[in-house]
Parts: C-alpha cells; structure tokens; sequence
C-alpha cells in the first residue's frame, strides 16, 4: 500500500514513494543515466548495497559505489572531496546520477555532492532512517559540517526522487530510530494539531515500529515537509518554521561534538526550550507545554538537560548561537508556538531571557 | 563615460558597471549586509586592496581580507577549504557579502564559496583582468578544479553585481591581457560578424590599451555574453556555444599542467581547432579561417600548436576531453561556426575527424 507524494517546485518537482518497496527502476528510466555513483556508509551498505546496485545494473546503467565511514564526521569537506575523486574516476557526466543511500548524513554529503560536481547532477534519495526520510531527505537541503559549526557549507539541490522504504526502519538502531522521532513530533508541534494528538495515541505503535502506523505518519511528516518547501524553496521566510528548536539543538549537538548526542536528541532539549521560550513570549499555555515534555519523553527522546548540559556551557553555546545560519548582526532568530500547530517565526527572544530560560533548564 | 549594462535574469538579474571607476558604494547600499569578506590574490591586492577595504568601510560595513596565493593552482578544494575558515572566523552571515577582487581564479573560487557558505550569500564580482572581465565575471558560472580536470565542482551562482574597473587593466601583465582577448575574439567569431570586423580593425587600439576602445570592446563582449545567458542560464542549451574552442582548449591546457598555459592561449589554439572542424564539417570558407587565424595571431594570441603539443599527445588529450563536461557518454560535442558569426552547437565530430585534424595541426 505504498503511496506517493509529490513537492511541487514546478520543474524542480518530484515525487516521494512511501511504502514497504523501493522502486528505483521506474524512476531510472525517466532519467537518461548511462552511470550513477552511489554514495552509503559502512553501516547502511552491507545491509542494502548490493541490493541497490543490482536494480541500477538492471536498468543498464553502469554503477560505482562509494562507502564512507558511519557518522557525523564523515559529513566534511574531505570526506566531499573522496567522493568528487570517486565521481571523476567513475566517469559521471552530467546525465549521470547519484544515489545517496542512508541516513541524513549521507544524504546530505551525497547531495552536496551531486550539487556541485559538475555544477549540479541528478540525485536520488533513498533515506534508510526514520530522520532522512521525514526531514533531510525532503526539501533539497544540503550540506557538510566546518570546525566552526553544522552545515555552514551547503547548496539548496532538489533530488529527482525520493524513495522511502519503510522496511529499512527494521533493521535501524534504537537510538537513531528515537532520533528520528523527534522530527516528526516537531511537525506535529509546529503545523497540525490534530497530527499531534495521532502520535499522542500512537504511542504504542510506535514503540514497537508498527509498519502501518509508521508509513501514516512516515507520509504525513513528509507532506508536511513538501507543504512547507514547496512555498519556500530557499528558506527566505516560512521555511524556518522547520528549524524548530533547531537554534539551541544545533548549539547543544555542536557543544557536545559532533556525533556524541544524536540530532534528534538535541532537537529535542531544542524543542523543550522552544517551547519554554514560547510561553514565557507568546502565553503558550503551560498545558502544552506539557503534553510537548510528555510526548518527547514518552517516544523515548532526552527532555532534560542534566546530564547533558550544565549552567557553564551557556557562554560557549550562546557563542555557537552566533554562527547559525539564521542569525542577523548577533541576534538569533527563534520559531517559537502560541499554540500546538500554530507558529511563529523570526522572533527576536531579549538576551536575558535567553540565558535565564536556559539556567532554568539545566537547573 | 561609463555604461551599465543590465544582465536580465528576473529576480537575479543584476547590472555590469564598465568604465574607469569602482562605483561599489551604490551598490553596497542596496544590500543589507553589516560584514564582507574580499577575497582576492597576492597580485592583485596590493595594488587594489586597500581602495576596495576603505569603500567597504565607509558603507559602515565591517571588513575582513582573505588574500589567496595568485595562480590557477589557488583553484582548489584546499583553498576554497581556506575561504570558508575565514568566512566563518570574520562571522559572515546570510546577510553578508563576498567581494571578488582579482581575475578569473579569484572570481571562480570566490564565487563558488559564496555559492556554497550558508548555502549560497551574495557575491559582488570585481574582475580585474580582461578575461575575468569579458568572461568569467558575467553568468554565474563559478568554480574549482580537481586534479582530474578543471571546474569538475561547482555552482551556478549569480553575483549581485559587477563592476569592471578599465583602469585595472593598465596593470596587468601582457601575457594576461592577450589571454584575455582570445574570449573577445570568441564573442565576434561566435555572435556577431560587425564585432569581428571592428576588432580586426582596431589591432593598433587593442595594442596600446586605447582606453576608449577597450571600454567599447569590454562592453560589447558583457553585452553579448549576459544576452546569452539571460536566454539559458544554467547551460542546457545555447549557453553552450560560450564553450567554442573550449573543449580542445581545456584539454590542452589541462595536458599542458594548470598554469603553465594561460587559458587564452589555450583557448586560442582550440579556436584554431574548431575552426578548421567547422571547414571541414560545415563548409566554412577557408578564407574565414585565415581571418580567424589572422585576428588571433594579430593580438599577440599563439596559433601553431608546435613547442606546446605534440602528436604523441594526442591520447592523453582525447582521454581528458572524455571528462569534459560536456562530454555525454564519451561522445565530445563540438561548436562550431559555418561562419563568422554564425554558430552551431552540440555537433559530434566523427572520432577520425577529430584525430586527423589534431594530427594535421600539430604536424
């Protein structure tokens, strides 16, 4: 019962697949690749490969793959230029295609590959993880990691597909399935209600990774995603509703070092300072803020800071702050909520405020 | 008596200032940028630098140099690795602009880090050479070479301006200039027979760098070059005939090792070469060819391949042109001309053709 969305960018357009099957022939021969390069890594590869390769190799098309380590490391730009050299010994040319398969990490470094080798070639997303395939595998955003912070390097690059298969959620890791969890109870928070309160009552379904529940919410967290991209491409306004508790979430994971806290993990301590934020600055009612902490807690995501942050790391995540993408002259912009589903963003949080939320926090 | 020629790409679109002036506080004031970068190279900034810091600052922007060892080698990942550490140190954020202060080296790199930092900020080109002028300043195109052949990465990325500044030219190197008119050259040959003339009349203003002359011709060339991009952008079409004699070209001068021919040179002898394709292939009237050779000769540009190639070079040659990236399925696509002015693209030249001709010129 596979189901297929589509992100409306006029000639950028394309669709999503969601169900338990990854098409890539039919989508392969809408292209006119004569050879693709897929890019995974070393956890993701063994398991799904060969696999993929043999489906490439049935529609003609010469194939190379690429493995880079597991991990958020690997998002560099040295790691970037091993591909470009795999890319210019495997002879791409400008029909050919790159096949990013894996979580968010390799899409992103495959993406940002694909959009600058050859100043732009076809890529397909296959996202293994439930965080590639309801948020970085939607949307076009790419990117690779500098010393100084997450993704300051990057390119908007739209795929030509996307194919999210739902069995490849079996076999994910615990912590990352949880990670990726975390994106979609944000869509809930920032667009739909009633989405919410589906995952509320999904608890269970979730926990034990029902395949049906999870291709529902697998498909509404991207049709949210597509919604949203598809009347701002380029993240000049709406778009950065979607950074949601992403300003202090990137701060924490960058003050962590890269790959000790998932991005989920700290979307979601993001998230819980969003929301504290929004109901100091909007009047969200403290009721919601508590069914957001309960919601995150029950899927198994970190709501508290213990542990994790102390008070003496908030001049050096303020810092970081600095560095995001979404600051002007010094000052961080913050989506904030007034209620579930209903958003604000752009909003400046005053200085004190900021530091007095996250002392509270961490408490 | 300086001119603004507008290069008409809708919400991209942006205006070439040619004349003997920098007029970059105008501009400046349009943006809402509070930090720059200038990326420039150790032969152009000490003659420029400072002029173009002390304009920035006196827009009450905040100014950072980057200043990149002068020489296509700067071409690379490394150094664009460089750029964006400094980017991120001097705390440029979306807002923010990166000044191209330099030629075609500069402009490429600069233009694709700014491409690529935060994933994409605005650019202002301020081309310093003639070919950077008449070519790589105008279109968007931006890139870094890897070892396997040139501008194999990079972006289409628009600046927000250009402003060519006559008088720079008075500084530079002989060598550079020529290499600079072979482009110039290229416009006539491929878009307008009048120009063609005009140059072939004007050998003694082009000689002695007649200011008013050069104005003309640096405006004409901008002009023919931004009408062919506004028409295909992101060259999926007739952009492509900008690459006349570029696909021998880059392969000579890829063969050559970068840097020891200058890209004019090189693309002065792949004019040859396409030219004498275009008799050979289309009829075109030997009498066209000698005026073509002649032109090229005249402006101090080479034209014999001996002391720069050899016979024996063809298979290394051949072998490079397989990574052009214009290259499908190993097949090169040639422009070529059926006259002055008149231009042709995506022709496959049957591979005998392509080896005789070689052969012949290089005997």
């Amino acid at each position: 019962m596979s189901r297929t969305l589509h992100v409306d960018l006029k000639e950028r357009g394309y669709d999503i697949r969601v169900g338990p099957e990854m098409p890539l022939l039919p989508l392969l021969q809408t292209l006119r690749s004569r050879s693709a390069l897929i890019v995974s890594d070393s956890h993701v590869n063994p398991l799904y490969g060969q696999t993929c390769q043999t489906e490439i190799e049935k529609a003609g098309i010469s194939c190379t793959r690429a493995v880079i380590e597991a991990g958020e490391t690997s998002k560099s730009l040295e790691t970037a230029a091993s591909l470009y050299r795999e890319a210019a010994n495997a002879g791409l040319d400008r029909a050919s295609v790159i096949i990013a398969l894996g979580g968010g990490v390799v899409g992103d470094l495959a993406g940002f590959v694909a959009a600058t080798y050859l100043r732009g070639i076809a890529c397909i997303q296959i996202p293994t993880s439930l965080l590639a395939m309801v948020d970085s595998s939607v949307g076009g955003k790419t990117g690779i990691n500098l010393p100084q912070g997450k993704n300051l390097v990057g390119a908007f690059h739209q795929p030509v597909g996307v194919l999210a298969d739902i069995r490849t959620l079996a076999t994910l890791p615990e912590r990352e399935y949880r990670s990726g969890l975390a994106e979609i109870v944000k869509h809930g928070i920032i667009w739909d209600a009633t989405y919410f309160e589906q995952l509320e009552n999904g608890i269970e379904a979730i926990r034990k990774r029902d395949t049906a529940f999870l291709e529902d919410i697998v498909a509404r967290s991207c049709e949210i995603k597509a919604q949203i991209v598809a009347v701002d491409e380029r993240e000049s306004g709406v778009r950065s509703i979607l950074n949601f508790g992403h300003t202090l979430g990137h701060a924490i994971e960058t003050n962590a070092g890269y790959g000790n806290l998932l991005h989920g993990e700290a979307v979601s301590l993001g998230m819980v300072y969003a929301t504290a934020l929004s109901v100091r600055e909007k009047g969200l009612p403290p009721d919601s803020y508590a069914r957001i902490v309960n919601l995150l807690e029950a899927v198994g995501l970190p709501t508290r800071f213990q542990g994790t942050v102390t008070q003496n790391d908030w001049p050096r995540i303020r810092a970081v702050m600095d560095s995001d993408k979404k600051t002007r002259a010094k000052i961080p912009r913050f989506v904030v909520i007034d209620n579930i589903g209903s958003v604000l963003y752009g909003h400046e949080v005053p200085e004190n405020v900021l530091q007095e939320q996250f002392l509270e926090l961490t408490h």
